[in-house]
């Protein structure tokens, strides 16, 4: 089998382990989320459309719901849009999530990486088809500003490049729609958005996600390049329920700023050299070995020394509820490596 | 939006129609498998390997477990199968399942097709790189022995052709064993067989199907051609339930084979030329504006005009609950036109 190198992989740690590689809402699954997908109905075929799904979606965000377009977890959509688009050369920032790479790779893509935290611009030659952004990136947190995403778009355009933005940690910033891309879809065809349920919703079982784009051939091309029902009943209900809960959405941004701070302030205190925060996960440097170390607290963080661009030494802590968070801080306190 | 065409579209016609279009056991959903995708947790990732459900597979099935791939529905793994193997030419059944065409046109195959009435050795040509074969056939019902497909296999296998045989209708037929493939993907690596979770649990809205193949490398290059979660967490615990329910299978068969015998009975009655049946859906002949006649009285059948090598007045209806199939007889013998 090849290889996982996920989050999240309680497979291999089982189901007691303290989970930090996984970002998901540590609020948990809203009731709400919970009721409509068990009583969703599997008995018929899914609608291929997802008409009720992209209707309650567009109330959500404003966008026309003829520019949605759903799949089964974001992950899905970014390989039916290479499959469908098939770059020969791809721009990908490092790190990042590593899906990116093996969707294009999967196309026989050519693959070209920019340093996340550098300017793109220059790398984006004529010959570039593709280029993954993400934002806030995964796994690091850097967040690029609306101004600096409508420049690279704008070099896109004249390199005849797809831009893929992957917006699908934005629900956990303190200020969401000022760093959302969502708009400018509008103004550039050459522009999709990607949106998850999964983390603001606490669903990663469900896979549910979406994407925003006004070309309509590449839309078509995405539904040419797929079978009729990838979006299944329990995730459909699921989806249109989460999508009136706005208020929950408010809470968890309002918690995680809070415990955001609050772990940045003890590892500063502890002298861990962290990466500024943005959303609902920290980018931290430690000792390689950490990960076993912590393993035999029954707590599991990400290594991202398998990420292009990192190495041992590198890791990712999701932001948990606060007696969790204080746990991991206590176990990096008592590490005496 | 690009068109459906296919059975089961209850949200063009509504909930209260009799849908004889899809072809989806009539006896419901088990309880079993109900409980089970509601208690599933959807608060984790699913599975990348799904483990746990290809051993239950393997126990029902007898196949190893390494050689069984799961998918979000049996029509999901069509399209990564396209993808993964990218066929420059493909020989496809008419009439037959069109997601089998919608899958290698999105890779740019070329297609062929052959009468699946008819032998289809004379037509595999050494360019040919993929076969699709549905056994028992979607939507005529035809039924190959395992010695014609076992002639097929040893001349695919000189034309260095894969061939991908569907067998989501296997489960309806008096002696599925008689009938199934399985065994001989030990036997042939270029074979992949199709099994589907979908119609005898009555689950289209849940997405599971899984495929037998004892080749590593077609194994490997699905995994690789896919996102790492593609299958749902709710459609995983459902799948485990169902590969218990071996009783459920058995009393299905019994009450399709009963169904299905009456109404053929009832059709010859009435003078309708139809294809004698296998599965748990009936292929007939009628006067083309027959569906429209029907949906007036509230039911609604499959016209099979936009197959491949077939035309109006062709129409395929599932076997339903008795009383459901009485109510069809009963509109047909009430049909003046």
């Amino acid at each position: 089998m090849i290889d996982y190198g996920h989050g999240g992989d309680v497979y291999r740690y089982g189901n007691d382990i303290l989970d930090f590689s996984a970002n998901i809402n540590p609020l948990g699954t809203p009731v709400e989320v919970l009721r409509a997908f068990r009583e969703s109905d599997v008995c018929k075929y899914p609608d291929p459309y997802n008409t009720e799904l992209r209707n309650a979606i567009s109330d959500m965000t404003g966008a026309d719901p003829d520019r949605i377009i759903c799949g089964n977890g974001a992950a899905s959509l970014i390989f039916t849009l290479s499959n469908a688009l098939r770059p020969r050369k791809t721009l990908i920032a490092a790190p990042s999530f590593s899906e990116y790479e093996r969707a294009v790779k999967s196309v026989g893509s050519e693959i070209a990486y920019y340093d996340e935290k550098e300017n793109i611009l220059p790398k984006i030659e004529n010959d570039v088809d593709m280029i993954f952004v993400c934002n806030p990136n995964n796994p690091t947190g850097t967040l690029k500003e609306i101004e600096e995403l409508e420049a690279l778009l704008e070099r896109a355009s004249e390199a005849g490049a797809f831009v893929v933005l992957d917006e699908c940690f934005n629900d956990f910033l303190e200020l969401p729609e000022k760093y959302s891309a969502a708009d400018l879809t509008e103004k550039y065809k050459n522009l999709a958005v990607l949106r998850s349920f999964t983390k603001m919703y606490a669903i990663p079982g469900l896979r549910l996600g979406y994407m925003i784009c006004s070309d309509r051939v590449v839309l078509e091309k995405i539904y040419s390049s797929r079978q009729a029902w990838e979006v299944s009943a329990p995730a459909e209900a699921a989806g249109i329920a989460a999508c009136m809960l706005a208020e929950h959405c408010r809470k968890t941004r309002a918690y995680i700023k809070e415990e955001r701070e609050y772990m940045t302030r003890e590892f500063a205190r502890l002298g861990i050299k962290y990466r500024e925060p943005s959303a609902n996960f920290i980018f931290f440097y430690h000792k390689p070995y950490l990960k076993q170390i912590l393993l035999r607290k029954g707590i599991l963080i990400r290594s991202c020394s398998n990420y292009v661009g990192l190495y041992d030494g590198c890791f990712r802590a999701a932001v948990r509820l606060h007696s969790e968070n204080m746990m991991l801080i206590k176990a990096l306190e008592e590490f005496d490596g």
